[in-house]
């Protein structure tokens, strides 16, 4: 199949042009630096290659609070539009070929030409994503009180349902996994027994879990809070660990780098769950207070490095068996989404590049000989190297953008959109 | 004028009749119990019979978050039902005669009549609030990137006039202060000038600050994250207090219980603010991650009493100019909104009672010898009483219920406007 | 064998005789009050006194800080004046008959002869504690850099060696349980692999788990952070269930309150760790802002009531099985340490009466009909209710004082102390 | 004065022979790429080689937590050692010439001889700091409950007199500032009142700032928690200000950044106290969860960044007046401390060298112009710059070594002083 991308490819090429000598020369200086340390900078580019993150389809849209959302002219205002964003943003990135679905929101009629669509403009379906936080119009039951965890066996027996139609749909667009985030838990102490809502819980997912194909997982969503206030029912990775544990293989541990506690370690979070086989993948986002859900790495660069550093040495153990699933998850309140989602894929790869380049032999040494200050200094050596240049060539010659946001500006993109697409009725004006 | 509450006496009567055996009982139980240290109970019930705390009235209605909102049946739809449902509350536990408006939510196109309305309701309207953190349809500038901090001069007049708009209703029915909280603020790093923000925020302030009437306060609220998820302009007590500091004599500092960081220590806060002159008021509510908005003293009820006892220890020290102003700011997501107010209200009331009933002279000298621990078993002491039938027979005295929760209930209040309201045709979907 | 207890009984009696009538009539108004919703105050009372909470045996000695220690005159100065100490406060108290044991500094050179000291004295020997957090004087190898995760193999071995002494030591005792807590852990991110030391950690538990009686426990205790400030190595309930689980039926997560991340619901980890079996006890104390270890329910009363909320919860369940290893565990910096232990058994016995108070079966049917206001507001009722008489009375009538703290200062027993006892000839200074 | 550094230059010499075509083409290439953007590399070196950041004398030991301390052979235990130290760190470095006391860790009977000890090791004496938060052998009063804030008026003027005291020697050996930490504060509810607390500490500050001398300046250190763990008496940076606005023009507010609750934005802080000309300085430091006192920039190297951006903004905007007090303050538990001094002070400069590469005109032009995304890239572009050559660069021209910790290393220094100087006989055991 020929792909067809939404960019004009001249303006990339031109675009390209003009940064072509730039990148090149901060690429040999830098290739030159790794050499002196015996790093081959092409091998560690082929890497970088072939990294891919993929993108929630809502997340090509404006985003905001409950105090408001402001959107802007042009944004996708269906689940084709953000299809094709969601092509822009790879076009000019080429990390992030997978499409992440959420249900009812992307609901179509003929999944199996949205699926043409999406490889028509050079993207796959990526995990499927289930909503059972929020009461849809129509809906015989409500997610009040909970879902899959509620007291009322029918709002339960309705969530199963509809997550087991998420995975029909998911089928048809060639996705392999589902992703279960519930917003279940309380305001109150007192409100509902700890024990009695997982026990729910879990009957309830094992019901679901029932309905996955041999070749899928089922990827579970653990949450500090918000929109429950007091508890949640998965609240943190131990809780997640017991359901994926109950569950079966197919169940793993999905971490969201916002969803925890204040000052926790999520780094050695991911750790021990890759050491027991059950680290299902990432909503990479980044926050200051609580679900910020801010743009990766734009508060804390250097946790995001030390997130990759778990995921390169869990990788290095066993390369056949590491695929976590990589998806960005933000709220895009102020900025373009597609500028922020080029600017978030950007971050991702280059902790990636940057894990990729500490001196695992060395830092083996130090931790062996407790060299506590050298085994520091080696990793932070390696987050040191500024990566752009390693990351764009790497982007140039996949054919994306030297400067992916640059490039979509000059392409004039969003103002196209903004005349053709329909605009939004009402700002939703937030529910407090 | 003849005050014509909402619900019939009768049945406020009749449950009171069920009760009065055991309050007196109870009553009469602590009355003992308090005279043998040398309280006087009636003495303590005539203070706490001369409390007030102002509802919003947005509070009336369900609130939500950014995944959905969950409305019931029956809940107020327009400013008059809101008003409504305010008398409804004062009539069952008269605590709560002030009604505290925000516009353009509360907009109404004769503000005197609303003013006799709510009169006739045995209401009066408490601070006034401004909103400039969400855009209104038809508004000529966005809000987006901030209000009276904006970069944009338009952005910044036209939040001005809105304040200096509420302060003009707000003479109208009587209001003597206007609340100002602004969701200003930024989510990335760099996006602003924190001290240009703040320089713009104090210069519109000033604007506003010079509408106020001689007799009003300007209540200047901080908080610590959300909507904006990297800074807010108004962050903390401290900034807060600059700037109350900056406008003048007529600005005051309001604490809303959960606007603060993590662990956080309000009390002193309070009394930090007390002794310079500059406490203007709180919003109660609860909260064990962030702004959770939950019902006041439902989380933490022990921190409640110790932020009263810094009030009442303000108060004694300066009785004739400690006035601060009081407001229940929740959001009910789960709750039938007026039995959320009756239970918060009781809450915040008891923890009154409870810090009036500290042993103030031997709390003084255990402080001044040092003696810790009974210095804290004297303020535990106060803390451990049950003073329920204290509260009770207050609001029992001043015609309220005996169980306001449960007479809401017996007086089949919320059905009944189930089939008199409109109910919302959309439920709110949530905007993540 | 009669037991000798320390104070002159005459004292105590003498102090019950003053208070008895005050006593005697709360507890009449608190049965009337209980009796109205059917409960028989005799029943609870019952449970009350058979409720125990160990006291460990150096938390009968000021504690202190890094930045200072500030001793007071009397305090014990070795394991037989703490034993004494022990026996004073369960003497006044009589809910604190358990001793824990901390070696090395509990060494003794015939422990036959210690427990029967205890025993003359009316106590026993609760769970023994290893220490490999700092290094001894004359210790072969260091736990600078961890302990039974070190990297260095004759660190695990001393450490391991050490553990089983301590079950040596405690089966002399009558001990039945070994609790270990490690500091082991980083302060710089790259400093050890997470993984390569929990394998660590977890083959050292193995070789003690081995060395355990059949009837013993070994209780683990989890650590949020200090004193290693990057990682702990059994950093949350999550790493702890997971070693936990690894090591066999005898190995059980012990919760600490102030070992947690800020706003965690420790109440909620209760419930999953009773859950599946492996809830082995507790370390009572209070904190704001990280392990304060502040006298218990000083700062949060209601959270320790919703603590013991889960474990009433827990025992009805399965009332055979429910036998936690309860212990307070703070840092007496500022106060009596005697006093500060009767003051914390007073909290956490008043926060299980409370929770014994609990309408359970309103409770259950607020839960399943989503009534989440009456939920709530059939714990707090539970928790409003004044114990202190129900208390008391049960104290009273096993031998103890009406009020302890008065008692024993009536008693003159810490300034006889001081004459008696070795004072410390340094104040330690900090150590920063 | 002939300055007369530690270690011998030759082997620095040879060290930074080997580094120095590395060096010198990782130069060359940043020169390009600087170039490209209009930066001109030299000017930002100067810029770098006068920046100087001082070393707190203990600094140089070994630290500790309350679980224990694990000294090195070859420490420093006297102040001459410690002074000795503070030589061979600013010989390799070259950005720490200044040494900041302690008292009464460094009395000496001759201040003056103290004094040119210094000089003639290249240093100079930064500011003096008191120490009123353990009681020291002999002292007469205790300031177990506090010290500037005790209810004891005895405890309060012995700490005047030891801050008056502190300023005397500060003069003779050329300091020209006195930072102010009290350990003040409270560990149970109730146990002071928290205005009376404050007045007195402000009553006692007030004694100390007429005592200094005309060009002097006293930094207020305010601390969240630790050692007291319910209230601190400067608990934020808003009690500080409140106080230095009281004292005067000579006081100014000291912002460690370990000392803050969770999430706060320091960056933030730091602003708002550099716009009322009350930034005294800063203690450099890292922390994860509370006042961990870890390596500057070990875990959260964008918010060093961050902090010195605003820190570059502030200088630009008053360059003569522009002058707070830096200091590295770590607690180095397990590293040697001189490795951790030289790798806190490249960390730290490396963030003053990326804050001065920051695109100025561009950030002012986005923020003006709210394009979100490009003031947050203009600032990011900054961040990721390896400025590692440029630092290094600046160091070697000043006399320093290529790689200060690897210099330390080959120059056997602190195996020769374990041979030579006298090693701690007791190990510090912890005092919990």
């Amino acid at each position: 199949m020929t792909i067809k991308r939404p960019l004009n490819e001249e303006i990339i090429a031109t675009h390209n042009a003009k940064h072509s000598a730039a990148i090149d020369a901060d690429y040999a200086a830098l290739a030159a630096k790794l050499a002196r340390v015996g790093i081959n900078i092409d091998a560690v580019k082929a890497k970088v290659a072939s990294f891919a993150v993929a993108i929630p389809s809502w997340g090509t849209a404006t985003g905001g609070t409950r105090f408001g959302r402001f959107p802007i002219p042009g944004e996708p205002t269906n689940v084709q539009e953000r299809l094709t964003d969601c092509a822009v943003v790879q076009q000019l990135c080429r990390v992030t070929p997978g499409v992440s679905t959420h249900f009812p929101w992307d609901n179509t009629s003929d999944p199996a030409a949205m699926r043409e669509e999406a490889e028509s403009l050079g993207l796959y379906f990526d995990a499927v994503n289930s909503n059972t936080f929020q009461d849809q119009p129509g809906q015989a039951e409500t997610y009040k009180f909970g879902s899959l965890s509620a007291a009322a066996k029918a709002s339960r027996e309705q969530a199963i349902a509809h997550n087991i139609d998420c995975i029909e749909i998911g089928k048809k667009l060639g996705s392999k996994a589902l992703t279960v985030w519930v917003g279940d838990g309380t305001n109150f102490p007192g409100q509902q027994s700890f024990r009695d809502s997982f026990d729910r819980y879990l009957d309830s997912s094992a019901a679901i879990y029932a309905a996955l194909p041999s070749d899928w997982l089922m990827l579970i969503e653990h949450k500090f809070f918000e929109p429950a206030f007091y508890s949640t029912v998965i609240a943190d990775w131990g809780v997640n660990l017991m359901a994926a544990n109950a569950l079966g293989a197919k169940a793993r541990c999905l971490v969201d780098l916002g969803h925890h506690a204040p000052n926790v370690n999520v780094e050695q979070i991911v750790s021990m769950l890759d050491r027991v086989g059950k680290l299902g993948g990432f909503h990479f986002n980044d926050s200051k207070y609580g679900d910020d859900d801010l743009d990766a790495g734009a508060i804390n660069p250097h946790r995001l490095f030390l997130i990759f550093n778990e995921l390169v040495e869990a990788e290095l153990r066993a390369p056949k068996e590491f695929a976590p699933a990589y998806m960005i998850d933000e709220s895009h309140n102020l900025t373009d989404p597609a500028e922020s989602l080029l600017s978030a894929a950007e971050a991702i790869v280059c902790a990636y590049a940057r894990a990729l380049l500490v001196d695992r032999v060395a830092l083996k040494a130090h931790r062996e000989s407790n060299d506590v200050l050298m085994a520091f200094k080696t990793l932070r050596a390696a987050y040191n190297i500024d990566v752009s240049p390693l990351v764009a060539k790497a982007r140039v010659d996949a054919g994306g953008a030297a400067d992916p946001v640059a490039a979509l500006r000059e392409s004039g993109w969003r103002k196209a959109k903004a005349a053709e697409r329909k605009s939004e009725v009402n700002k939703a004006a937030g529910i407090i």
